[in-house]
């Protein structure tokens, strides 16, 4: 069973600016934790990150071929970006979104995420954990379908 | 490590109706769910049930004296209660809000929560499953704090 | 065949203040015309007032268990109780909701109503007659079920 | 006692499509159910369909002459027809506003009436029950006037 | 197989006022070319204009007895008859809106139509050619379905 | 030069009904003032009352053919009826849009005109001044085109 | 019996400046026409122009002494000053808001008066003339009152 | 003269947390001081704390036996209780709203009031010293009744 | 120590005009309850009134030189001088915003204050009395400084 | 004269997945059957897929210097891509815009369409259809032109 | 070639007092700066300060006889000053509106200007630097017109 | 010192088409113009232009390996790209925003900046001057630092 993990846009620059929002865990520590709970849960991840909303598109629909579920972070995209709805929409696979940060306690513009109403769930604001806890969850959605 | 874990009105009825969108398990199924993660996590948990706005900012208040966080899934409630909003800020622990559904794929006045700004972070989507991660969140803010 | 009725917050004053308003018969006197239409009806019903929103949820989830409908009166949380709404489409009683006054051509707040999405019909406008109305509504309603 | 009831656009359409939303009784069904209450009342009654708004106008104008009440389904006019809203505030009978389906549980733009506020009460939800529960309350408040 | 093309209000005005917006074809030379090309098509066609609400609908109506599809440009009253719109969802026969111009182009409430959620589909902006797209739509429609 | 004058819905009972808001002069009255100052002004007059946004329309495309100005009340169709908008537009005429109440201090709804962008001007809050006014107003802005 | 003509901000300018939108006649022009007719009507006038809000509202206190009526164009201040619309409440004379050009069809702030409300009527569009008839429209109304 | 002080929910909490935004006061200080004064004035007073809304209503119905006057400091259910803004308009005591911080420079959702309408004033942002001068305030009206 | 209390547009007009709304106190009144008041208290106040908003951020510009706070009716700038509030935010003395009437109870364009956000707090409704608990206040919030 | 045609995001999965809302043609089918009419119609076309928004810019700019109209399903970039608005505005070709699903009667998101302004025109509900009239509508706009 | 430099409300405090959000320079050092380049650029410059809009207005209207361009930092009224909008639009200047702070990352109401569609260009955020940048954008203006 | 210039989509197109809105400069003159300007300065620059949000996005985060500050004309992206926003909130460099034309006397959705709030400032309306003045402002910014 693999899942499809994606980091969206800036989130490349984590642990070295912004600390003060985002931590200071880089996302290649983030990554770690990610394949160490995956090989405890028993499965494989492949690990992408993009700042292009069409390439994050393209993962998503390549997912369709050989995942069987998504964690995203769609980053700054989360709150526009109608494509990456449709992707996921598209493919039908169980996706997970996950952010680092407490949206809701953020700006405006971060409370709306587009994504969520086609996503299984949304985790969000406990840092590298978000993932950790998405995995878990999409891993449990795969089980329990 | 006491968590105090807080089901709102009318999560007493989860199991015996509307299964299509909550699912057949009873609450007393999830609250075993939650008891036997504690275990496994080495924490003690409180579990609370109330359908009363008033009842829960008690509880809350509660929290303060002998709990270390709170997991609470505030159902109606969390599209209003600037009481219980105030009573969580107030007390300060961590606190993760859990929805047993994808609050936002249902309708649009689910789509708004004025408890997440004051919680640490939010899970939803994930039936049962929200609680036990949300308890592993919670779990994981405490000890990283 | 038994028939709640609920009460909601302010109306136990009825008739002795805002009868410009409100008319000048007491809940009493309400309360036996509609003990007198039940009777003729041939149903038996139970008449509940309460201020509290989450003894309301208390209610209606407890005529899950022996009434057949239910007329409700919201009162003010008529206008944002997701909790009450929630109770009422979980038991899944035929519920008619009935106001004394017309909501409509009052203030803006008093327009919307949050409970009539799930509420079999409403009804509003003919002081007590409203509760009399509802009354063969419902009874009309369970038995064309 | 004479009162006139009005049945707006499309119900002629009534009991032979979409019978889903609106019931498989037809028009002619439900205006020998009104009269037959009408008569058991005591009271004449006067029945008019059109699907034109100045029809409907008319209609109502005319009222103001012989007639002491009347029960409207403005249909699709409820929405936005303030010429109507206008001819019944100007005849000033006591007018109920009655719809078959609850309009609170259907699309967003039928939610609000421009009709209401000028009408002595709303009843709406019941199927051909909402006619005869209109016709019961219009003669109550001439009747207690 | 017959199909009804509808002029709403103001179209009998077309070629004689305002040809910067319109154009300098008469509704005339419009109707002809349709003609000529349901020939082509073979199919019939009848084509109706009026300026009144109430009409359009009752021409809707009608078509449910004998036509299998229908072409309508609703003017004005695209943007606020839901009686139109109602006639058109109980008809249930494939509709197709048309407009001569690019009602997105245009003053701000051109850009919302409400008989468009319950139309087959729309076409606009290409002067008279929007009907004879149209008439080709709404045949495509009957014949695959 | 002669000018149309138009009455929309509901004026028809002006002077018999509603004194409080619209004074007690009846249409018939206010007919006969504008008959005079027609005189006066050397100008000829035809004056029309419609309930129906259809006929209305008619009336408007009409003057295209003899009238040189028109006045009108376009009632409660003021809020609402883009199709007479639209004819006004078409018919490229000097129009006044006169009202009797000032629009302004009354209802919400009673605030937006959307016949005014298309008006030559608009003139309201002196009860049949109003008229008067409007009928100056066109004279004046044919005489000085 | 003496009026009070207010011309408000930036109309000292009119008839050197934008004469596409304002025309091209003077202030002095227009304040000419309005002697010569408050002569005909046997009215005596005062007339001033301010681009100071505060002087405005001066200038409308004053009033209140000696003058039976205010015919005032407020220019931008109509879109925005509660302070002048407060005076005019206050002062309790006859009011007539004019504007030169039609203020419904120029950009979407102009569209709202906050002045309308408090004002006895409103004429707009005519350009001087919506003087001449504001003064006739202000008399008329004190002659009948 | 009794004059009933009404603390709302969260307020028991006050002085041993968030004491940057609320002050160090405890509420018990506070009403030592509010008792002082009514000492002062000659009045006698009572003072509530609830979290809940129901109790709180039912606190203010019963204030209608033998209170003179309301002091009310609703908390964050200022906000969203129209149950609360019904029980008072119903008992009709002047009643004063207070609150310890300026609820117009924090979070949007606290700049409306929903009790101030029905409330005789509203007092913000003084500190323990809003309830003084509520009380002053209070006192003031019913001597000047 | 010295108060400055200044009041806004129109209020010069106070006690003969409007007596319904206002009272019938005069500002000379109020001005010598003030500074009975101020006596009392043992600080010296200067009184000032201005119809003009430019004068009023002088004054308060002024006040920063000798004064130690600030009482203000600002009238209706209260609801869109953002001038006065940047005159406020600018001088930093604490300023008690003040209103005669409640303005919650009144129009809709009263219930915001784009001056709240920088006063230290705000007393409406008390007619008279508003000014001198607000002359209590500001000295309070001076003293526990 | 080379039309291009444009099929945006996630259209590529076409036939595949969610036949429910898109059909189960291909994406290939669908251009056969443009390619068939092309023939017919004795026009060029270049067909092109893109799930990026910098690239459909890249291709409509490129559109510019050898095609003569454009043909567009922006998909889910129709809702928000002022960027290839732009580009279709710059290059001043002849677009129309299509749309396999009646957008308007699917999500709201789906309503609005930021494209539209720009495009000489729209078509939307026919299925593979909607590809062939658009593509008969920019022949028969480049042929009038 | 003259240049007008108008200072809005409030700014003849800088440097004195809110210097963490302007800066301490004063008002007189900024003057200073502008003469320089002024001189350097080869123009004469008038500056002036007001704290009153209708001053600013006359201001602007004088510019209309001697002045080539304006640059204006209209303070607080850059937020609702239609008066100042109207008069830079008569006198048909080149103008530039410039701010100290960068208003889009301040308060909400900031991010509004009405001066802006009127105004040549806007430039804001660099402090000091604002008004030189400014006065070299306008003598470009000038130059290249 | 690198300062970094990035022109955003359709940009390329410059000079050649739309000349009426963006002038007849090519890009490849602007560039000149701010590498002369550079020189002038003292700093390097680098320029750079993309269709694509992803590159862009790519771009600013490079630039916070060398550049000592960015110019950016965002283009359509300006109004809705949060991405973009991220990534310069990210690099913290001083970013200046430009723009060619008067963003806010054009279209409404060109009026909002989602780039603005973090951005150092922002430059709109001067043409190719834009860039220079942006050229100059932040290498003041950075001087200044």
């Amino acid at each position: 069973m693999k899942i499809l993990v994606i980091h969206g846009p800036n989130l490349n620059l984590l642990g070295s600016r912004e600390t003060a929002v985002y931590g200071d865990e880089t996302l290649e520590a983030i990554d770690e934790q990610c394949s160490a709970l995956a090989k405890e849960l028993g499965v494989s991840i492949e690990i992408r990150q993009s700042n292009s909303e069409g390439e994050i598109v393209d993962l998503i629909q390549g997912a369709g071929h050989d995942a069987k579920g998504i964690v995203i972070n769609p980053g700054a995209y989360t709150h526009y970006s109608y494509a990456i709805r449709d992707a996921l929409a598209a493919v039908k696979l169980p996706a997970v979104e996950v952010h680092l940060s407490n949206i809701y306690s953020r700006e405006e513009f971060r409370h709306i995420s587009v994504i969520a109403p086609v996503a299984a769930g949304q985790i969000s604001g406990f840092g590298a954990d978000s993932y950790l806890l998405g995995l878990r969850a999409v891993v449990g959605l795969i089980r329990n379908a």
